[in-house]
């Protein structure tokens, strides 16, 4: 193993700087809006690929708009692969995503500037439809990289009526190279992305850098309860069929269940919930919430959801209500590599810190990378867990912390 | 006691022709909305001012609209007061008031037709202003009677934005005659109330006809929980401050207290309820909603408000969220006079009914008009326990029943 001397503070500074260059690239002044294939992602993506240009790497795009800084490739030799991505949530932070791409950058730039030789190569990639904020797909960008990009997503429309086939052409892709922008399986080593924990669990653990574990599966689905509408004041306790009563008993239960899976890393949530009529004075007579479930071991979360149906059914038979629930969204788990997150965990050691392993309760574009080839991630602490919100923070230490814990991984790191 | 032998069967028919004959004065084809001081609430008080004078009463008008149809009256006597409303709700049904006014007018009538003289003088009083659903006051007509009417109330604006003075002055009235409208202590012996029960118990008791032991008191608050909002994925559930998980827990203790106090009559209801921000991602940061807590025993009913109110405070503690309660409504109960309540029990006793004791949940007339004299209810089956909607509906039969038991009551009534 070549072992260097990265300078966490120095590589901390530069990614503060690179981080306040992307920042007010943006479709709306004093608010982050950074949106797919838009002309924010255009400027965005030159500012990167510059950036690599100057780190030593050959830079090309491919018919996404990935932008793929390529360094130490050679004949037989593979590729790891960094990335994250350039594309922002609407009224979004400035670290979500960028920071991936810009500490890969620092990760060649100081390679390249040791004069290391390593041996695989490195490509750095700047994704561009991670948040899918602006048509109604997401991960596009990196499905194109593993060969699994949704053909029948291109006449997907955005909120101004474009699709994404014309908003690829006039970006001055061809859906025809689409194909070619596919990895080959013998080319990708590995891919690991650092990003932001956009949780609190670094922050209350007072540690950096944490090593993703995977990235949990996800139910949502939509519960109705119907009971009786009637008069707040006339009619007795005993003869109710109170709906909001039934959904109140379903709302702890699905949050008892979720604690009852915490090993899990379980987590439920309801986030909406709506009772009709929906006056002060008249028994709720339906109601109706989403549940939104997430685990890392997919057959917890069957069985959260198996549960909290069960519950449902009691209520129909306890207090005469009707239940009915409509999943609209379910995606697996995707586990990190178990050797990649060994490598991350030693490099987290590497640098002093304690590496705590936590799933990611949200989505990647190492989940679509997982499908190509062995993948991973790292997470940064971030302030207050606050993400997708201006006030969105990484400190400079922590984000030279990950930039230098990412080159002892490449160090570390065999194909 | 003199005694009749009223016909329930024929008085059944003439009050349900009677309820059709109203049923279209309505602001709106198909629809019920009649208002206070309406062009529709003219029509309906003409048609009422008709029938009175048809069974023998001197017809006269306050200034608040409410008609007064007198019947034996004389020196030195009292008069009973039988009374309810013409006014509507918005979509109302064609029962919830004029069902009052019908029995009171087809009693006099009976006994105007039988020669029956009485030790006391009847006036039958159409109220106009019951339901508060053109300004924003309710029982002014009454409260005029009783001569407590609000000159505060006056600059009240409809949605429209006619006040309740310029209202008042289209209907042909004078402000200046209100304390007129007001009957003197010694003139007024007792007033009774005959109400579809717009709810559910007597037609569970399959019985016709109850006898009102009150009209409960009530509290009305808004609740605010405050939590911590946050990504639905990404934080464990050990770190959570979910404001929803909390009301759900409000939401039941409510339940749970209005329960434990079924004996008193007590009711709660939460009818409203606002997760934020509101999305299915999302774990809710506020959650605010409605607590509608009814009961006969003003003790039980603050003691229940306590009660909740120490339940979110424990949230507080266990929680760690933040809880305030707002009251907005605060009513106390009023009782039906013992004696009348007797008399109406065996009123209904006398026509083999079985005379089931229950509180109002709602208001009427009846708690203003009891601040003159002493006042009663008598309650009629409603099928399904529906009201204000237009399947609102009480059969002839019943309807006959209750006009028959009130002749039955003012032959047991001694002032």
């Amino acid at each position: 193993m070549s072992t260097t001397r990265p300078d966490p503070a120095g590589l901390g500074a530069r990614a503060e700087a690179m981080i306040k260059a992307l920042a007010p690239i943006s479709a709306e002044p004093g608010r982050l809006i950074r949106l797919f294939l838009s002309g924010e992602h255009r400027r965005a993506a030159d500012v990167t690929a510059g950036w690599m240009r100057e780190a030593g790497m050959t830079v090309s795009e491919d018919a996404l708009g990935t932008v793929r800084g390529r360094w130490g490739a050679g004949p037989g030799r593979r590729q790891l692969l960094i990335g994250s991505h350039l594309d922002s949530v609407i009224d979004a932070g400035n670290y979500d995503g960028p920071l991936g791409v810009i500490v890969g950058i620092l990760a060649v730039d100081h390679f390249a500037k040791a004069g290391v030789t390593l041996p695989f190569g490195i490509d750095v990639l700047a994704f561009g439809d991670e948040e899918g904020s602006r048509f109604p797909s997401t991960l596009s960008s990196s499905a194109a990289c593993v060969g699994e990009f949704e053909m029948s997503s291109l006449p997907f429309a955005d909120r101004e009526g474009v699709t994404l086939a014309d908003a690829l052409a006039r970006y001055g892709k061809s859906v025809a190279d689409i194909p070619a922008a596919a990895y080959r399986r013998d080319e990708a080593a590995a891919y690991v992305e650092v990003h932001i924990e956009q949780g609190p669990v670094l922050e209350d653990a007072n540690e950096p850098l944490g090593v993703v574990t995977g990235i949990v599966g996800q139910t949502r689905m939509r519960v109705t309860v119907t009971g009786m509408a009637g008069h707040a004041g006339t009619v007795p306790m005993t003869m109710r069929r109170d709906a909001l009563a039934g959904a109140a008993e379903l709302v702890l239960a699905a949050e008892r269940i979720a604690q009852a899976h915490a090993a899990e890393g379980m987590v439920a949530t309801v986030g909406r919930i709506e009772a009709s009529p929906g006056a002060t004075n008249i028994i709720p007579g339906r109601v109706s919430f989403t549940v939104d479930l997430r685990a890392m071991e997919d057959a917890a979360r069957r069985q959260a959801v198996e549960e909290l149906q069960a519950e449902g059914f009691r209520l129909v038979e306890a207090r005469g209500l009707q239940i009915e629930f409509e999943p609209f969204h379910d995606v697996a788990a995707v586990k990190c590599a178990p050797a990649l997150q060994d490598t991350l965990a030693a490099a987290i050691s590497d640098l002093g810190g304690e590496p705590i392993r936590i799933p990611s309760g949200a989505g990647h574009d190492a989940q679509m990378m997982a499908r190509l080839c062995p993948s991973a991630m790292m997470f940064v602490r971030c302030r207050g867990g606050i993400s997708h919100n201006p006030a969105e923070y990484a400190s400079p230490s922590d984000m030279g912390l990950s930039a230098a814990a990412l080159i002892r991984f490449i160090e570390r790191f065999r194909p």
